[in-house]
C-alpha cells in the first residue's frame, strides 16, 4: 500500500504552485490543440520543438532563421507560418526539423512545469503509448492541464482522468485529490464518446466558429500514434 | 435566448478574479462545514453573523465581547468556545445573539467576494430554498467553491452543480463555462447517494479521522431548512 506512487490532476497552471512538490513527473497536456500538435509532429518526423511562452521570444527565434509558429485565442499570430493546428506539422518541410512554437495555453504549461524533474506531453493522441510508458515508471506523477487563459476546460481533464484511470487501474498508483476524482469522473461520463460529451465545451464552441472542425476531430481521436515527447534542456524531443 | 443570465461556477477562491466582472450574484459555498454551519445557525434562530477571514480578526471582536468561533483544518483553534460544526449553533444561548466566524476555507471565500453587488450562503441544507430564490432574480450568478486551501473540491463543486441543474432546468438561465458544465455531471453522478459518492473525497477523509462523521451526514443532508443568509454591511443576516 504505501510502495504506490501518486497519479494527481491539477486542473490550471495557476493551480500548479499547490502541487509541485509531490510529483516528480509532470505531464503537461492542452488537448485542444498545442499538445496534440506536438505529438503530431514527432508523430510526422519534426525532430524536436522549442516551446516558448511569448510571441516575443519566438520572433527572437524567428529572426536567427528558426521555422517558428505561434497561436492565440485559436488564430495563427501575424508574421508566422503556423499555428497550434496539427496539420501543419504534417508537412514534408518540417520533417527533419528544429521548430519553435507559442501557444496561449500549452506552452505556457510547459514553461510553468520546466522545473521538475521529468516533463512529457500528453494528448489523447498519445494516451495509451504515454500511460504505459508512465506505469513502468516508479514516480509520482501529476498531470497538468493547461486550461483556457488560466480557467479550467473540460478536455484536459478528460485527458487527465483517462491517465488517471489507467494508472489506478494497474494497481500501481493512487489518486488522492479531490481534482483527480472528480476528472476519473469526467472521463468515464465521456469515454464512450468524446466528441458527443464536448459538444458543450467552451473551447470546442470556440474552435468551431473558427472552422476547426476537423482539427476538433483530430485531436478528440485517442491513440493515433505512440510519440513520447520529453523536455530535454528546454528543449521538446522524442523519448 | 439572449435574455437568459448566466449561472457559472469557480472551483477555488483563487480563481475568482477571472469570474467575477460577469457576475452580479455571488454564492459562497463551502458544504464541509462553514457555510452549512451558517445555515444552521440561523434555522435555530441565530441573529447575525460577522464572517472574518483572520484568527487575530476574531480574537479582537473576543476582546470586544463577541461570542467567536474559529476553525482550522477541521479543528476548534485554542481560546475559542466553537469551530464550523453545525451542532455547535444549535445551543439556546446562541438564539438572538451575533456570532463571529472564521474558519479555513468559507470565511475567505466570504471575504473575497464581499464587494460583490449581492453575496449569499449556500449548501445542501438550504439548496432548495436558495434555488428558488435565486431562480427569481434577474441576474448573473456565480457560484463561488471554498475548496480545501485553494484546491477544488467535490462537496461544493457538487452543491454547485446541483444549483446550476436546477437554475438552467428553469429555462431562464445558462451555464457556458466548462466548470460548470464539470460541476452539473458531477452532481448528475453524486445526487442520488452524496455520501458513497463523497466516500472518495478528501476532505471527508479528514473530517472522519477527526471523528466527525455526525457533522458529514448533517451537512450531506440536503433541504433541512429555508433560510438564505446575506451579506449586508459585513454582515451575514438571514434575507
Amino acid at each position: 500500500m504505501e510502495n504506490r506512487k501518486h497519479i494527481e490532476v491539477c486542473f490550471t497552471p495557476g493551480e500548479y504552485e499547490y502541487f509541485k512538490d509531490e510529483c516528480e513527473i509532470v505531464v503537461v497536456i492542452d488537448v485542444l490543440r498545442a499538445t496534440s500538435a506536438i505529438c503530431a509532429a514527432f508523430a510526422h518526423g519534426v525532430k524536436s520543438i522549442i516551446p516558448v511562452a511569448t510571441i516575443e521570444e519566438a520572433r527572437e527565434y524567428q529572426k536567427k532563421g528558426f521555422l517558428a509558429g505561434a497561436e492565440r485565442k485559436g488564430q495563427i499570430v501575424e508574421g508566422f507560418d503556423f499555428g497550434n493546428s496539427p496539420y501543419s506539422y504534417m508537412k514534408e518541410e518540417l520533417r527533419g526539423q528544429e521548430v519553435v512554437l507559442s501557444t496561449t495555453n500549452g506552452t505556457k504549461a510547459l514553461d510553468i512545469a520546466k522545473d521538475a524533474e521529468i516533463v512529457v506531453v500528453g494528448s489523447l493522441l498519445n494516451l495509451e503509448a504515454l500511460c504505459k510508458w508512465l506505469e513502468k515508471q516508479d514516480k509520482n506523477i501529476l498531470c497538468l492541464c493547461s486550461g483556457w487563459q488560466d480557467k479550467f476546460n473540460l478536455e484536459d481533464t478528460i485527458c487527465a482522468g483517462a491517465i488517471c484511470e489507467y494508472l489506478v487501474g494497474s494497481g500501481n498508483f493512487v489518486s488522492d485529490e479531490d481534482s483527480s476524482v472528480a476528472a476519473k469522473y469526467l472521463y468515464l461520463s465521456a469515454k464512450d464518446n468524446y466528441f458527443g460529451f464536448l459538444k458543450s465545451s467552451s473551447h470546442r464552441r470556440r474552435l468551431k466558429n473558427l472552422n476547426l472542425n476537423e482539427d476538433i476531430k483530430y485531436c478528440l481521436t485517442p491513440n493515433q500514434n505512440d510519440v513520447i515527447p520529453i523536455l530535454k534542456n528546454g528543449k521538446l524531443v522524442q523519448l
